[in-house]
């Protein structure tokens, strides 16, 4: 779960709740939605943030400590890379200072990010997956029959990231005519 | 041209001039990257702002001023929506006083995306495009070969949005197939 789709969720379902954007005048919700407003469907994914691992290494832990599979290494097939951008904004923070700037988000946006395919099976589910609730991952790995894959991809009642949508596409392109003709 | 991808650029390239995160500590950056470090292939999009515009309006509009071309709005197909996200980040912000905190990028991250298709002709060029300088964009309409659309969209060297890839993927699946054999 990422919390930017609730944020953005209450903006528009109860924007007056959004007034204030300092803590000075900071005050709760008046009309809550629930925490399922904030869910999306979205890739397994993870900041590249250790230096002695390659991007093949972390992103098998990641497969791992979000869905629970425990993939073999040369089972991921690279797909791609590309740029996730995002324009810097400028925050401006007012106290009783002179109004100071600062950039947020360097280092996260303008990045480059690499899409791994793997596939998996029952015995690789060696982990409970979920992400880390401690650090505020609400994270549950979502099963589609194949022969519902691409309804799923455009039906904009599920809300999902570019990723998820491309990622279906790709597989219906490069995987989906080499299976044998029973698999659903 | 996004910003954050030369700052991307040069945190990977000179992380050591990117020591500082807050005006107090600022200095210049000693080994500046060439400007063309920033610059990425994205999609037209702008920022949905003008409440009495509808989305296929306020599309044609950023159309005409990144990419130069009046299209008739009947003529725009909506592809599908997507969720753009990204994790609020707190922002740390020191100053004399206690410590503050901000997010920021709510309304814009977590917020629903609409992607349209649209077919140009020499006789739609009615502006120059490349969008507003004085808002710091710097954009070039970008004329790709249909024959050369998927290694294109597939050759990492020329960096790109997922949007960018997701949509030559659907011309190919969607709209190639029903082109007169000689179109190319």
């Amino acid at each position: 779960m990422f919390s930017a789709v609730y944020m953005s969720e209450t903006l528009q379902q109860g924007p007056q709740d959004l007034k204030s954007d300092c803590l000075e005048n900071w005050c709760p919700l008046e009309s809550r939605l629930p925490a399922s407003a904030g869910l999306t469907y979205e890739l397994c994914a993870g900041i590249v943030d250790k230096p002695e691992l390659s991007l093949k290494e972390i992103a098998r832990q990641e497969v791992l400590e979000e869905c629970g599979y425990d993939v073999p290494l040369d089972s991921l097939k690279r797909i791609t890379s590309y740029r996730k951008l995002k324009q810097l904004r400028t925050v401006q923070f007012k106290t009783k200072e002179p109004a100071y700037a600062t950039r947020s988000g360097v280092g996260v946006t303008g990045s480059k990010q690499t899409l791994f395919y793997a596939e998996v099976t029952d015995e690789m589910k060696t982990g409970k997956g979920g992400g880390c609730p401690e650090e505020g991952e609400l994270i549950e790995a979502v099963e589609i029959p194949l022969r519902d894959s691409m309804d799923f991809a455009f039906d904009e009642t599920f809300p999902k990231t570019m990723g998820v949508i491309f990622c279906f596409m790709w597989f219906q392109s490069n995987i989906a005519p080499k299976l044998p003709a029973k698999v659903e």
